[in-house]
């Protein structure tokens, strides 16, 4: 049988910057994977149909209606639709609850599961969610926090196989703006790294997170003044920032158990910044995590709805 | 006689994002202004000459060499010329060490004064130095802080006439990506205040800086799962960055003798900021401080060399 013929489903993670999707056959086998730069924030409503099927169109057959499955940014209001949101305390979503998008084409039927919502303290996540889905369907006994760093890091109590509660940082988000628009752009570099720059401006902001907001500026003004790299001014501007974020989640990570899961590249980052607090934390790859989320979504969704 | 006939000299305030003139006679009266926002960001080193005669070109005469003093970003590494550095503790700049910039054009002879640098500490100034120079032209004896918001912040410490340490905060700049660049695009207000908001974000920033991180992905969340307005979002945000830099900058305003040198809404939101903290902070427009500075650079050249 050819591939086209073996697709059962399509599994989607949209998100801000990114689209990836895994291409599954009935056993939840991994059949192809395709990803774009289109992610939802370049997109206007009108436009998602199209750029998915121009992504996944050569799976598709006439005469035959393929679910596609969905999570992310593109649940989110400036998204393709609207999905749901599910508050906290609760299970990540499984099927249900989905929310079903509109579609002309006869070949596919799209859902996007929904976010989740934390009213008191307000936060929400489009995406994380589903991460946890997936890493509660290896580890369904797992007590403790996840750590989900990326452009907005997560942190989540996890109990009882329900996300407890959550709260999101925009650290990514900030390190790309000063990195790519802000003065400092001048002074940092996009990739290298020095340890010892990193550590002691990580110690500085977690001791001092007022410290910070002098700090930044003193990047540009140290590469004017000073003979200090750009690659240590990168590490040192990780360093604040992630300490800030450590500063400020403290009760999170004191004395918990704690797991990251998040692209390696950064999850190593935070697993190195919470080693220096004593801490031994296992990285988790996000991307696997996703898929198994969407499968265990898939699993338990009512198609007929 | 007419304005051009009059004109002696003309002032020049270039900063990152626009451009100022003063045309002055030769008693220093103010003859004509112009503005532009054809600030230093948007140019290259060869397009500065053309814009600044665009500007200023109805004002010179054949036959006649215009002196134009400039101060500001202009003479930053990406400016037109590279101006030199006073190193503090020192004197804000009078007409010594001026950098005269290389022009083919016979009416102008074009200076750009220099900025200052901290070694220790690294930090750097360009604009600001002029600012203290007017307003020390004011108050030769003021001894106390000078705390000039804009972009980025810059508190100096003035005594005996000299900038004696300074330290700058992107606070400015931070609040300029966050609202346009970052998500939280959605969910804060260009326009629009809450004091309360504002009341509350500065004094939880102040007391616990580290929650600062937290807070600012929540002004999102607030309007996605509650309905706190965007208004308020505005406000909280002023009070969370300046909150920040205050908790930053405690040793530079407690129990000090402070005055702000600022645009003047910026200088009242951090007038009240500082009020309430029991400091009662008087504000002084910067562009007059500017041109004064200015004046005193003018005064004090030696136009041979």
């Amino acid at each position: 049988m050819s591939i086209v013929e073996r697709v059962e489903w399509i599994a989607v993670d949209w998100g801000t910057s990114n689209l990836r999707i895994w291409v599954m056959d009935g056993a939840h086998a991994l059949l192809a994977e395709r990803s774009s730069d289109q992610g939802m924030a370049g997109l206007e409503p009108t436009q998602f149909e199209a750029v998915l099927l121009g992504v996944i169109g050569e799976f598709l057959a006439l005469g035959r209606v393929t679910p596609v499955i969905c999570c992310g940014m593109v649940g989110a209001k400036q998204g393709w639709i609207e999905a749901d949101y599910i508050a906290v305390p609760g299970k990540p979503p499984s099927g249900a609850c989905v929310t079903r998008v509109p579609s002309d084409d006869p070949r596919i039927d799209v859902r996007i599961v929904p976010g989740m919502k934390q009213v008191t303290q307000p936060d929400v996540m489009r995406g994380e969610e589903t991460q946890v889905a997936g890493f509660l369907h290896g580890q369904p006994k797992f007590d403790g926090v996840l750590v989900m760093p990326g452009t907005h890091s997560k942190w989540a109590h996890i109990s009882a196989a329900e996300i407890v509660s959550f709260q999101t940082f925009m650290t990514g988000e900030m390190y790309a703006l000063l990195v790519k628009k802000s003065v400092l752009k001048h002074s940092v570099a996009v990739t290298g790294w020095d340890d010892a720059a990193f550590e002691a401006s990580l110690s500085e902001a977690i001791s001092r997170p007022e410290s910070v907001a002098a700090k930044l500026f003193g990047l540009r003004a140290a590469s004017l003044v000073g003979d200090h790299s750009e690659e240590a001014a990168r590490a040192r501007l990780s360093g604040l920032l992630i300490g800030l974020e450590l500063a400020a989640t403290r009760s999170y990570w004191l004395g918990q158990n704690l797991t990251i899961v998040a692209a390696p590249e950064v999850g190593e980052v935070y697993a190195k910044a919470l080693s220096l607090q004593g801490l031994q934390v296992q990285v988790y790859d996000a991307q696997p995590m996703t898929r198994l989320g969407l499968i265990a979504a898939y699993n338990t969704m009512k198609w007929a709805t």
